[in-house]
């Protein structure tokens, strides 16, 4: 009996992550593991309005079939913002609303990638972006990640490859080390991006929970018709609603995109998209993104003194401007001992296309209070003393 | 420069389909082209009732990221209904939401097919299924669908090739056909396949929407690990929603399965996941279902009527038991002169992997009221004569 799977899934190994997503559910740990936004953000009273509100106005027209780029009101928000914030000069029509942002990545491999041909990436990479490329069975050219952005020599290395599809890049708060992109980075990566084809992936997800420093420009975005945004209402809203959205001034990909989101999914969820256009214009969003930025300040603030008080000085670590994340390197390898003293988190080498033993830790604090947080800090101490 | 798009883009055109739904967007028009519910079946008053005791009730839990196999009452819900329905032995943990149906199969093609690979398709067959398909660039086997299903000495020899990874049906009031697989013919299918490696897909979204006969035990599904089943709320409830379903015993399968769907979207809206559950529980599924098959029933004879009244002799067609289309064979072309006269379908060419110039009409009648099927009947016969 001949192999049934497609050599995309054989080759592609979720189980890792799987496994210490396992370990870390018992209820007596203090996990650091996940990437979830804290439920008090969550707007549910205001959404409860909104649901009424839209099911009372549009009744049977939420519950029909819908177009595949997206509610159009909702599209129009989207970049009427991305002028706002950034001075972009984009429209309706440079939007596509997702399934969730993780949905714009398996787009964006699915209408570009061949089996064999090149992806750039950030070293370490968001593990979701790492899994789901990979099922186009690309060949990873993994760019290291510095404290202000990607390393440039690395990165016109890589770019001087043929057939670089893409560079897919986390400029704000990255998953996993909380890291921004500089201001300079940013240009001298444009500058380089410039003289290519490859198509930049700028995914922001957490673009908006800034809560040190300065709103940096895009790299590309708004600039030039091989870029790409993703962006998210998952860490300010409601990631359980699953709408995300990416923008591009590239009229043919967009094409190309909506062809491929069709026979994926159709359309994304429709009440959603309506009930979060009504939220958005009934709402004082900014107001609501200042109240989370606070609260992960707090959060991250906590991590890092209980970090400074209780690790030995052979751990260092990032120290976010923003997001959900921070990243500590270690000298050993310490995740069996850490879940056995009942504290977890994601060990780093999935977050690498090219790297065993990396012994890093990626931890989340977005979804611990300040002494739940000190405490996990504590018991992560006693094993990586 | 070279060209940035993936082969399986380029290979696939959604121009033709786009063009057709693109002219019977016209207001003046009777259109039968699309697949649209009637919006007068949805539930809008129950669901406010539902999302509000959602909301109320879970609050922040259907904010969050979810597990990606789906709401686990609902799992439970769908498996005792395969249970109660077919007396098949299933439980949730066979079940994966999906979403929408057509989300389904995209992922069993991430799953199964590698470039090159063998799909068995009806013929004709669903044209999203076609084309969702053909993003993974397989070789398409065509077997004839017959009045009483697919014709077997054709189906014996397409699985007779190697690395027939699929063979993909609709076994209750084919998309585009109406037609419906007799009992026997059933049989004879899974005796056929059960010789075979092959994983056969009963696609099945209308199965619910019977209003002649009786319901028919499904080919392979609750007896062979090589069996999946997609099901949807999209014709009963919602397809805004985008809530389908599918249903394996084959657990290597359904691993990849998840694995494939968390790459795709992480997991499915969960409000809405939940609100179709309270829905579930809360009200008369079954008097909900009769309520639309009575009306789907009434305009079905009013369109068979209206053909039989207008339509030359040399036009035949089928005669539905269920669900939403009914198909017409003529000995012309005519959507062309069908759009000038207001009137519009979809034209049977890209229902075919193999076949221009059909000369067939897909005919949908759920979404237009008996008079205006006769009217639009009657401005058909004008260009068929």
């Amino acid at each position: 009996m001949g192999q049934i799977f497609s050599d995309r899934m054989l080759k592609t190994d979720s189980s890792f992550i799987a496994e210490v997503m396992r370990l870390t559910e018992a209820t007596d740990i203090i996990s650091f593991a996940g990437g979830l936004p804290n439920p008090i953000s969550f707007p549910v009273e205001e959404f409860k309005e909104s649901m009424q509100r839209v099911l009372t106005n549009y009744g049977e027209k939420v519950f029909q079939y819908s177009g595949t780029q997206g509610y159009l009101p909702l599209r129009q928000w989207i970049a009427d913002r991305y002028k706002k914030r950034f001075g972009m000069d984009v429209t309706a029509e440079n939007i596509l609303i997702t399934t969730g942002s993780q949905q714009g990545l398996d787009l964006m491999g699915k209408v570009l990638v061949n089996k064999g041909d090149n992806v750039a990436v950030e070293s370490p990479c968001y593990l979701a972006a790492i899994q789901t490329f990979s099922l186009y069975e690309p060949n990873f050219l993994p760019v290291s990640l510095e404290e202000d952005g990607l390393n440039l020599e690395e990165l016109e290395e890589a770019l001087n490859h043929d057939n670089v599809k893409l560079l897919y890049t986390v400029p704000n708060f990255q998953n996993p080390t909380g890291l921004t992109y500089s201001k300079e980075k940013r240009e001298a990566i444009y500058d380089i991006l410039r003289k290519t084809n490859t198509i930049l992936i700028e995914d922001d997800p957490y673009g908006e929970l800034r809560y040190e420093g300065e709103s940096l420009p895009y790299i590309a975005g708004g600039k030039s018709d091989n870029s790409v945004l993703f962006g998210s209402f998952s860490k300010t809203l409601s990631p359980g609603m699953r709408i995300g959205y990416l923008c591009t001034t590239n009229d043919e990909l967009m094409g190309h995109l909506i062809a491929a989101k069709q026979a994926s999914d159709l359309h994304t969820n429709v009440i959603s998209q309506y009930a979060i256009y009504d939220y958005l214009v009934n709402n004082d969003y900014e107001k609501h993104i200042s109240q989370i930025t606070e609260l992960y300040k707090t959060q991250c603030n906590a991590m890092i003194a209980s970090m400074e008080k209780h690790l030995p000085s052979h751990v260092t670590f990032t120290k976010p401007e923003g997001g959900m994340f921070l990243w500590a390197v270690s000298s050993v390898d310490v995740f069996k001992y850490a879940v056995q003293n009942k504290v977890a988190f994601v060990p780093g080498d999935p977050f690498y296309t090219n790297v065993k033993g990396a012994s890093t830790l990626r931890l989340n604090y977005t979804n611990s209070d300040p002494e739940t947080i000190d405490e996990g800090i504590r018991r992560l101490a006693e094993v990586l003393k």
